[in-house]
């Protein structure tokens, strides 16, 4: 029943919800000793967290939006090596730093990396994201035209990843 | 990065889709000489059915209820057949038919089968269902607590399960 050779995008950013579904992924839908190539995508969404933090109606300085910026990209260097790090068994492994909303870069992503699946947690993107973009795997699931796999993280393991 | 002995639960019926993502299920999900049981599930929510036929107000008499229940019973057995089919290689394959509202009744034995992941089709819940519950597996995706696979079929296969 093994299918060799398929591209798994997982996404997966700060949460430890995406973390948990990366295991899950490779538990559970990497083969083994398979040709799976697996993407791991971050999405950096900095509009966003801009207008979180500046609730005074100035405009940010550049120095202070190269600040936050170069924040962001270690944050997503972060969370891709973190992720690289739970993959050591898989021979191919991709990552991808992509800039926008994290709803429409998915799903752009998904259709452009030819995807045969997207795996990604249930909730939000990000902890501030989360709150202004609503739920992005229910985007996902329906917009997306390859299969979804949305994982949850159990309570009962909650700050084990 | 094989894992032995999960429950899988598909939900199946009458559409193409349900069946396309078994199917993916057994290429992608299922491992190779793995102890996994496949669990097939079919909803009949007869209620809903005759609420589709029944514009005229009146009450159906007993005779055209049993005939009805009877023929629901001859769909869900036929979809489960179809389904079983497809699974010839895997060694524990176990069908069950419940009654209710799919979106529940999924929601509820994912839970009491103790399933490791769900997997089902995008769309509703068969063609006359789907009007009036809206998106079943939206609603699962949310509410289910175990991983949730969301296959859609491609336009490109249309009518080839």
């Amino acid at each position: 029943m093994a299918e060799e050779g398929r591209r798994i995008l997982v996404a997966v950013d700060e949460g430890e919800e995406s973390m948990h579904a990366l295991s899950w992924c490779l538990k559970n839908l990497v083969f083994q000793n398979s040709k799976d190539t697996l993407i791991l995508l971050y999405v950096k969404s900095p509009r966003v967290v801009y207008s979180a933090f500046d609730g005074t109606g100035y405009l940010f300085s550049s120095e202070v939006t190269a600040a936050m910026e170069s924040y962001v990209l270690r944050v997503a260097d972060s969370v891709l090596e973190k992720a690289k790090k739970l993959c050591n068994n898989v021979e191919k492994v991709e990552t991808r730093i992509e800039n926008g909303d994290p709803r429409e870069v998915i799903c752009d992503m998904a259709q452009k990396l030819g995807a045969d699946v997207l795996v990604m947690g249930s909730h939000g993107y990000g902890l501030i994201k989360r709150t202004f973009l609503g739920s992005v795997s229910n985007h996902c699931a329906q917009t997306v035209k390859c299969p979804v796999l949305i994982v949850k993280k159990p309570k009962s393991t909650a700050g084990n990843v």
